[in-house]
């Protein structure tokens, strides 16, 4: 931990990963998404990010899910949605998704990601909530001014019609709590979250469902974009380890 | 620090304190709360507390507002309502009692509260927030079920009409978030919040206004009695000083 | 959530678990502790909450680890020491645990069970950290005297001959930070952390090792007993899960 | 809140606020800091963070300290560093600072500055300490490495020879921990911590004393030049107020 560089990475390497099933079952998502939720996403992180991110896309049905050791290698930021197929994520890619955060990789889940394997293993808890599919309005407000990824973003954030989600929502309390969402009905729900863990940074945003066009709403295309600058690490090493010392060991280790 | 008794006071001396003048300029206040907004807390935390609390009441009216060094020498936990005389309680008493509070009084703010000059000099930011008032139903949603200020709490509890308050509210981050609620015309607040300071404990709650019975509903009254119950100290000692030690000082200080 | 009774259950049902097999393959460590670790420990509990608990013990060489179904049924609180054999523990045994915990069964982890599958689960992280073994002197100081944790436990707490745990320790940011010891060497490690997991609360304390008679000492038995009281629920129910709910479900289900 | 721009100011206007007083009165003082302690602070902040700031110093004893609302109003990122002369800062800049803070501009308090008056202002909290003066070694480990403040940071840094601070260091549990200090007599310390308040991001860290060349150390250096960049605001606008509204009035402030 003594040496890492100063300044983040230029250009950030993102991977979107989305599962990209419902595009592919269901020809409203597919029509309401014509570059997949994998694409309407990247083109929101590459609007607001532009030169400072280069951004490549993967899904479930590639080898490995397309994210074998080269690719997470050279990953500095992975935003995740899935929704049908969590099971079908192997644990193999799952264990390697959590090493690599653990070493510094940035992690922005989104929406239905909240029951992802690796967002599990990664706070430990049930990540389960109460939900309901109403096409109501969800108000996304701010209760952290003062976190980067609530730049830029209106006090409320509108989204006319989405998926209602509610408490009790069993996270970990958040490290820090930045948008809390109310919906028409009642529910409330922490819908933007900051958690760290090991070196790395991870970031839970609940807004964007596959049955609504979320995705190219310009305001949680800015909140994702935030997110991914957020969450990205000055550099990805190795994750902490069991380390044995001498008795003195840091005497020649510091620069003073 | 390293002597504190192992067991709360029994019974917890509670003072309830309220401010007193809605109920003296309105006459709906007075028919709605017949024993004052004193009492009906009062009854509140007794019913739910019965001989595990001694609880006496205090109002602004009175020589040092009720709260002299005698009765607060004599004070376990310290509730407070305030709301259009904010500016009339004594600088001298709030330095009073921001010294009992650091030396281990609890303190349970409610409501307009928040404003209060304890509360702001306690926390050290604006406790600003949005507010309209409109009669709309409150949802007090718990979004952390092991805090025992949440026990035997409905989630949501409902209240049917209250004032609305939103964010943002400007308080530091809450040590323990507990409520977060959401209001009929959409806004959301984080209504349940503990905060630790010196060694005392703070719990802010917001439901309660002199324009709505809210103070004779059975769960909010659940909440603020749990309140006063968590909030109690082992024992009231010094607040924190500044304090010059020689080296290995602590050396004949422990019980190994 | 809405209906659990709200007076802890008395007595508490303490499991105390230990690993068992220092004290088998050692003279030394069964010279230390001629009852194991695990008579240590249950004894330092009943000493100082006495009729309010009721402790068995359980060790890994018993069938399902002495933590069957049954038997965790009817456990308030768990507390787990392990250290040469954490990958013998079953993981059907480490997923009754997890399930147990986020039900609301308080859990209290010794020393080297940082590295127990069932601490990892629930942290998500690697739960690594850096470790000497000279016999130095351990002071733990209270970072959080409001904690009930901290309740009666001298400022610093002193333990003459310890191993040594140094930072970086890779947990996530605890809820709350108890204590902090600092070793002769120089190494600073968060020995006293607090966490809540689904509706379970979890208590980490690091002064503990077979090697030393560090479950003798009287204020380390202090902690662990406070601990115990500290992570006890209300009741034990059912873990988070996914819910669907129609509009307005709640609209029948307060006491309002 | 809802229009912020999304880049933070180029260059970063910095004040670097020193009281004045020990390099004047000792000779010791001033030979160790011939451009002042606020020059060696400046100096340090230039060095790492070049073209990104714009560095000025003032003190206590320039009109109105040096910061008057003109100067203020200018002013992205205040440094303070006070000892001897607390008291003779004025309530009125004291205000005027608070203010700020709250609207925006971000505060890195460092070493004895945690007596200010601004300090404990923003904090609520006695912000007192435990102290010897034996020229100890201090360590300074990093126990949050995913903290851009903690960016290149030797873990341990190693301060040869400091003033000693302990604890109970009575400030509310930082919203992020970063550095926790152990010191040859064996004391620990809370020595880097970020606190959020109002719009405001304040940074506490405790290294660095008239008495000793801390603020000629590279490392010291880095995290005070760290902590400057990591305060600065998007922008600083208005602090937050009591705002009252109309239902429905968000509806037509949202991009969506």
């Amino acid at each position: 931990m003594s040496s890492q560089p100063t300044h983040r990475p230029d250009p950030l390497r993102v991977v979107v990963w989305c599962e990209g099933r419902p595009e592919r079952v269901d020809p409203e998502v597919a029509r309401r998404y014509p570059h997949g939720m994998n694409g309407a996403i990247a083109e929101g992180v590459e609007e607001h990010l532009g030169a400072r991110v280069r951004v490549t896309t993967a899904d479930l049905d590639q080898p490995e899910h397309g994210l074998d050791e080269e690719t997470l290698a050279a990953t500095d930021v992975l935003t995740w949605w899935g929704q049908l197929a969590h099971r079908e994520v192997s644990d193999e890619v799952v264990k390697r998704v959590h090493r690599r955060v653990l070493a510094g990789m940035g992690l922005v889940v989104l929406h239905s990601g909240h029951l992802s394997k690796i967002f599990r293993r990664l706070l430990g808890t049930s990540c389960t909530l109460r939900w309901r599919d109403a096409a109501e309005r969800e108000l996304v407000w701010t209760v952290d001014p003062t976190h980067p990824v609530a730049a830029g973003v209106p006090h409320p954030l509108v989204i006319e019609e989405q998926e209602t989600y509610g408490e009790f929502f069993d996270i970990p309390a958040p490290d820090e709590l930045v948008f809390v969402s109310s919906f028409a009905g009642g529910e409330v729900f922490r819908s933007g979250c900051a958690f760290r863990r090991g070196l790395g940074r991870i970031f839970y945003f609940s807004p964007g469902d596959q049955a609504y066009p979320v995705y190219h709403h310009p305001d949680v295309r800015r909140v994702i974009a935030n997110a991914v600058a957020w969450a990205a690490p000055e550099a990805v090493t190795e994750p902490p380890r069991l380390t044995h010392s001498e008795a003195g060991w840091f005497e020649r280790s510091s620069g003073a």
